[in-house]
């Protein structure tokens, strides 16, 4: 298995938190590689850590173990997971943050975490991230088979996430992601659409699919394929969110 | 000792001080592992820097060494210390940030950093993170003696904390520490509080001391021992510093 | 070449952005030490990334490669680049961003990134950082040669930048850059200043140049030398930025 820890949280950087976890982590194996994916996931927000890491895995080398400790019922009787797919590892709350992963891909199998030799000495009531996430992470990067955490299991927990509608003539979709530059981030894949279909927002006819953002006038709408594969919504230099002041417009993708 | 070197500033993410720093260090010793704990501690906070380098440093190895800059005083006269801890080594200014160690712990030894060959060649007034600080950890790291440094010092400033106050039916505390997530961190460690113990904060009577969060519905204020071993207020999903509208209520523990 | 890569973007902290493209490098050379120099960036501020990347490099070992990648023209035909300065490489689009390297030193060579073979197998139109700066740094790191990227290239894209007015009895400078703290850091370099020169401040006069912040009261004025060389107008445990409500105050050095 690599030598690479990938960490994703809601925790923020304001705290001391995500110090805590990757210290535990090289107490543990000091020779491992830890690299930050995204600690301001919005707090509790499943849905925006299950679209962070089903985009960004893919980029790191196969054998990266992917700690995601965005987990609102920490303490609670939700199971505790490994997630093996496509040659990655993912360590985290059985709350649905994998669902895209699951989606995406038949190549995957869950273990449920039960294994206390993987865990610190003492447990928390607040705090898995550092005291189950964190030594289960770099026990495995030291080698250990995943089946060795604990029973298998077939019934992970999914979030609710709608498909785009596809009729006739139009695909109905919606936004799953903003990001920071206030891009609208749809539903609607790539591989869905073909050339010269045209885009309306929330009523407002957007046009074409264009290439870059800079396709367009400082200041207009602008409809791509973003860098992560999907339907994207932008303003040149400025910020779709704020546009349509919304974070959650109806996009329509009218075939041609 | 180690190759580890944690920081903890209250330089901020939005400049590149903390980038400079790391340089001055992979250029002294580029085999070394670098971590952050926590660069956003409020500017001057002196105490929160104390608390969030005394919850952390246990997490990491032994012979980790951990640079701490919340230096107000930069360029007056006050000194630069380096001070040996549980095996672990702390770097910073002697201004009260590691009055917890010693509150703690009777293991240490403090060095003054006055040996100029510890440090850069050129020394800035305004920024001894860089020109004294990330220098002097980097030869550490690579094996010089901490006695080096200087002559050990015996009268280090410490933060004028208050313990808290026991009475026969009661433990008056304070807030210390308030999280991201507006979870209220107390002085009232765990050791002092006995089972079935009630909780009031600023005259609401909060019950006895869940084991976590979720022991509340959405939304209530709970009582709880937090992950770092002290009695911590909290809001279901929400944020106790919100709750009470104010980050210093008074929290008594009624024995029971 | 060096094994340490720094990375230097406008993504800011919450999106999977800069893990991403730290997840490109590390798929390419597994060996790299990646080190974080500012991820906020203001958006599209090429000025601000300039400063920062010329004020930083220095403290990095030689042979370091930095990744700067802001970037508003994305997409469109501006030229993508590599530069060789003072033993450092830089990686970057052509639009201003390495302006301050190319004025202070001579010794810089830059080549356009054109081959194909460097970049990742599918080039988005809108993020380079993650399909041709990223895999670039780290074909570098492997040892290719900078010349192998593309073609020479002697007409870089410059910021216009003004210098400080030089008069018989004055200098004026302006603010180049706005700190977290609020200092203001001029044009003005610490080489075209005597000793007892009087400093004033959109027409308040500041007083001679002081050491440190706390050469004066809390509250008040004070002109130093900063830590990056130039004069700077900070407040003692204040900001300067707020004192005179502007970032872009006239800075004027009254000669002795």
């Amino acid at each position: 298995m690599g030598r690479i820890i990938t960490v994703t949280t809601d925790f923020g950087l304001n705290d001391y938190f995500v110090g805590v976890m990757k210290g535990v982590i090289l107490s543990i194996n000091p020779d491992v590689c830890i690299v930050d994916i995204n600690n301001n996931i919005r707090r509790h927000d499943i849905m925006q850590g299950a679209f962070s890491i089903s985009s960004s895995f893919r980029y790191f080398p196969s054998g990266t173990i992917h700690l995601v400790v965005v987990d609102p019922g920490v303490g609670s009787r939700r199971r505790a997971i490994v997630v093996s797919c496509e040659g990655h590892y993912f360590i985290g709350p059985d709350n649905g943050v994998f669902t895209f992963l699951f989606q995406e891909s038949n190549d995957y199998q869950i273990y449920e975490i039960t294994n206390s030799s993987f865990m610190c000495d003492s447990i928390s009531f607040t705090f898995h991230g550092r005291d189950i996430f964190a030594p289960v992470s770099a026990h495995l990067s030291l080698g250990k088979p995943i089946s060795a955490v604990g029973k298998e299991v077939f019934d992970p927990v999914m979030l609710d996430i709608n498909p785009p509608i596809i009729t006739e003539n139009r695909i109905i979709g919606e936004v799953i992601y903003v990001d920071t530059f206030g891009n609208l981030i749809t539903n609607i894949k790539a591989d869905l659409i073909s050339e010269g279909c045209d885009v309306v927002v929330s009523g407002l006819k957007v046009g074409t699919i264009k290439d870059s953002y800079s396709s367009v006038k400082e200041g207009e709408v602008v409809a791509l394929i973003g860098s992560s594969g999907y339907l994207e919504i932008a303003v040149n230099k400025g910020s779709a969110k704020e546009y349509f002041s919304s974070t959650k417009p109806v996009v329509e993708v009218i075939k041609s």
